[in-house]
C-alpha cells in the first residue's frame, strides 16, 4: 500500500518528493487505489509549496508512461511535435506542419479539440468534408512514413493519469500551478511519442497565462523539464492579446491557412507560421535559423507546403479540393458586418472576447460533448494598428443560428477599441527559448 | 449550488473566507453535496494559509450547529464543561467534576472513549460494574438538575460535520492545523450545550501538542475563539511529559480518583484536580481564585466530593460501593513488578510510552471498535524526582493476557530514566489563560 499520508505530509512541509513517492502516487491514481481526496490534498500542497525540476520531471514521465504511450521509433528521424497553449484564430499547425513536413521533418501530431474561447486543430481539420482524425496507430505511423505528416486525435489512453488529475484540479482550484501545468502538457506530448517539441506559449488576454512574466516562466520551465525528460525542446512566447489571424472559426481558418500556403501575406499569422515551421526544422536537423528559414520559405514559394497539406487531407479521407475551391467547405446562411463606430485606429481587438463571440455563434464548445458548427465564425477585416473610418466593417460575423446574434454583435463590438492615435505596435514574438 | 471552487480559490490565495463561505461549505458537507476531494483541497489550503479568528469562530459555530446540538437551557445556572486534550493517567474529570458539582456547579458533561495511548473518561467510568453512559437527553438533563452532574457518552449526532472532516484530515495530513484543531474541539463542546468551558491543554511527550510553545498557542486560540463564540472560557496548559497520576488504566484510575477524593495527597494529580475544580467554580460563579479554592478544598475535606461521585455512579446504575471496596472493581490475574536497574533518581517517566504500554496490556484501544480490559494497567510507585535503589519496584503491571508481557515490560523499562542526580522539578501548570 502507498503511504499517501506520508507523501502528502512531506509536500505539506515543503520537502521535495522522491521519484519513488511520485511513482507511487501516479501508479496509485492509475490503479484506483489512491482516493481522489488524497490526490486533492496533495495537489493543493503542490500548488502552495511548489515542486522542483526533479519532481516535475518525475511527475511528467510517470504520467506520460502511465497508460499506453505511443512508440514512434519505427519512423526514422527526429519526430517533431508542436504544441500551442491555446489561442484564438491560431491556425499555426495547419500551416507549419505541412511546411515542416515539406522540408523533411517527420510530424506525427496528435491534436485536440477546442474548448471555451480557444479553437482546436482537430475541429478545423474536421471542417474539411470527409476528413478522418481517428486513425489506428498503424495507419498513423504508416502515413507519416509515406508522406511525412499526419494530424490525428489521441489514440488509446495517452497519459490517463493526467486526465484524472486535470479533472480533479479543475474542481479543486489547483489548475494554476506551474509544475502541474508543465507536467500536464509535457506528459501528453511525451506520451504521444515525439523526440522534439516546439512550444508556442501564448500570452495576453486570450491566453492560458495572462501576463508576459508568467508566460515566459512557463515556457522556460517547459523547456527545462522537457530537456530533463530527454526531449529536444524549443519554445516561443507569442502574443495572444489579439487573435493571430484574420479568421476565427473552423472552416474559416482552413481558408486562411490555404491562403497563407499560397503565399498571401497574412501579416502576423504568416510570420508566426513560418517561424514555427523553421523552428521545427531546426529541432529536427539541428540546422541554424537562417538555413531553416530559407528552407521553409522555399517550401512556401514552391507550393510544396500547400501540396503537402492537400496530400495529408487526401490521405485522411478529406476532400483536398477545398484548398482551391473554398465553396466546397461548409457555408453559412448569412454574414453580418460589425462596423466601426468612429474614425481612428484599431487600438485593440481582444482575443478572449472574440473567441467567446465565435463560440457563441457555434464555432466552439463549452463542454467536451458539444458539437460545433464548422461554418460559423468571425472574419476580421482590420488588425490592430489599422486605420478605420466610421461605418467601415471591422469584422464580419459568419452566422447560421440567429438566436444570440445581437448578443454576439455586442460582444464583438466590446472587443474592438478605436482610438484617435495609432497604437504602439506590439511584438508578435516576445521571447524565444532554445 | 455552492461554488466550492471559488471558496477554495479564495483560501488558496490567502484571503479570508466569509461567514457565508464557511456556512456554505459546512452545510454542503452535512448535506453531502460537497465532495470529499473539494473539502480535502480546502483543508490543505487552510492548513497552509491559516484562518483568522473570525473564520475559525464561524467554522466552530457552523460545525457545532450542523447536527442536533444539545439544548441545556432548561437546566438553571451556568453549565460548565471541562475538556482535556488527552493524557495518560489523566483522571482529572473523575475528581474535578464531582468536586465542582459539590460546590454547586451544574456539570452536564459528554465525554469520549480512549484512543491510542490516551485514556478516556467513559472507559474509566465503565469499569464500575453496572455503570451506564448511554442516557437519553431527558435522563441526562434530569440527572444534572437533581444531583448536579452527569458524565455520559455523546447523545445523537453532535457536530457530525466535525466527524466527517476529522476523518478526512486524518487521511490527508491536515490534522496539524491550529484553526482546524480549535474548531474541532470547540464545536463538539459547544454542540454539547455548555455555557462555559475549562480547557486542560496538555503539553509534553504524551500530548496532542508536543512543544510548550504550540500548546500555549492552542490554549490561547481556544480561549479567544470560545469567547468569540459567546462562551465563558478558561484554559490551563499542564504537563504531560510524565503521566498525571500514579495509576494508568481504567479501574486503576477509579481507585486513584477515590483515594484523592478521600483526601489522600497524590501530588501532582491532586493538585491539578483541585485547580480544575476551582477554575470550574470560577467560570460558573465568577468567584475569585482564593474563594473558589477554599470552596473546593472544603468539598474535598468534608467528603462532599466523594459523596457526589458515589451519587453520580448510583444514578447511572453503577455500584458506588466500589469507592469503599476496591475489590468490587474488575481485578487482574497477576501483577508484575518492573524494578529499578540502578540506584539514583527517577529523571523521566515518558507518558506516551507508558500509555502505549498500558494499551498493549489491553487498557486502551487502537481503533474505535476495539474492546478494552478495564482491570489492566500500570501503577507507578515512583514519580519523577523520587529516589530509587537498584531492584526496587518502580512500576507494577496489572496483567491479564500475558502474550505481549515481555514486550510491555521492555516498553515500560524504556520509559523510565534513572539518573545520578535529582532532576530539576518541572512545573505541573505552565500557563493559565483566563
Amino acid at each position: 500500500m502507498v503511504d499517501m499520508v506520508a507523501i502528502i505530509e512531506k509536500k505539506k512541509n515543503g520537502l521535495a518528493l522522491s521519484q519513488q513517492d511520485i511513482a507511487a502516487w501516479v501508479r496509485g491514481v492509475y490503479g484506483g487505489t489512491v482516493p481522489d481526496y488524497q490526490s486533492a490534498a496533495l495537489l493543493m500542497a503542490i500548488r502552495l509549496r511548489g515542486m522542483n525540476a526533479e519532481e516535475t520531471t518525475a511527475l511528467t514521465l510517470e504520467m506520460a508512461y502511465s497508460g499506453s504511450a505511443a512508440d514512434l521509433s519505427a519512423i526514422p528521424g527526429v519526430k517533431v511535435d508542436k504544441h500551442s497553449t491555446g489561442g484564438v484564430g491560431d491556425l499555426t499547425s495547419l500551416v507549419a506542419v505541412p511546411l515542416a513536413a515539406a522540408c523533411g521533418v517527420p510530424v506525427a501530431k496528435m491534436s485536440g479539440r477546442g474548448l471555451g474561447h480557444t479553437g482546436g486543430t482537430l475541429d478545423k481539420l474536421m471542417s474539411v468534408p470527409g476528413m478522418q482524425i481517428d486513425l489506428t496507430m498503424e495507419q498513423f505511423m504508416d502515413q507519416v512514413q509515406r508522406i511525412g505528416c499526419a494530424i490525428i486525435g489521441q489514440t488509446g489512453e495517452l497519459a490517463p493519469v493526467d486526465k484524472v488529475l486535470y479533472a480533479l484540479r479543475d474542481v479543486t482550484a489547483t489548475v494554476d500551478s506551474l509544475p502541474l501545468i508543465v507536467s500536464s502538457i509535457l506528459s501528453k506530448k511525451i506520451a504521444a511519442g515525439c523526440d522534439a517539441i516546439l512550444l508556442d506559449v501564448k500570452t495576453g488576454s486570450g491566453a492560458l497565462m495572462p501576463t508576459l512574466h508568467e508566460s515566459v516562466l512557463l515556457a522556460r520551465e517547459m523547456v527545462r523539464i522537457g530537456k530533463l525528460a530527454g526531449r529536444r525542446m524549443m519554445a516561443l512566447v507569442t502574443d495572444m492579446d489579439q487573435p493571430l489571424g484574420h479568421n476565427i472559426g473552423n472552416a474559416l481558418e482552413i481558408v486562411e491557412a490555404a491562403d497563407i500556403l499560397k503565399g498571401c501575406d497574412h501579416g502576423r499569422a504568416s510570420q508566426l507560421c513560418l517561424e514555427v515551421a523553421a523552428r521545427m526544422v531546426m529541432l529536427c536537423f539541428g540546422s541554424d535559423h537562417e538555413t531553416a528559414h530559407a528552407q521553409v520559405h522555399s517550401a512556401l514559394v514552391s507550393g510544396a507546403g500547400l501540396k503537402k497539406l492537400g496530400q495529408m487531407l487526401r490521405e485522411q479521407g478529406g476532400n483536398s479540393n477545398v484548398l482551391q475551391n473554398y465553396a466546397l467547405l461548409p457555408a453559412v446562411a448569412q454574414r453580418v458586418a460589425v462596423r466601426a463606430e468612429q474614425d481612428g485606429f484599431i487600438s485593440s481587438l481582444q482575443a478572449q472576447k472574440l473567441g467567446l463571440a465565435a463560440k457563441a455563434l457555434g464555432a466552439g464548445r463549452g463542454s467536451k460533448d458539444e458539437n460545433v458548427d464548422y461554418a460559423v465564425g468571425i472574419v476580421l477585416h482590420k488588425q490592430v494598428g489599422d486605420r478605420v473610418s466610421r461605418g467601415e466593417p471591422v469584422a464580419e460575423l459568419y452566422v447560421n443560428e440567429t438566436d444570440r446574434l445581437e448578443e454576439v454583435q455586442q460582444m464583438v463590438r466590446s472587443a474592438i477599441t478605436i482610438s484617435a492615435d495609432a497604437p504602439e505596435p506590439s511584438p508578435l514574438i516576445y521571447e524565444i527559448i532554445e
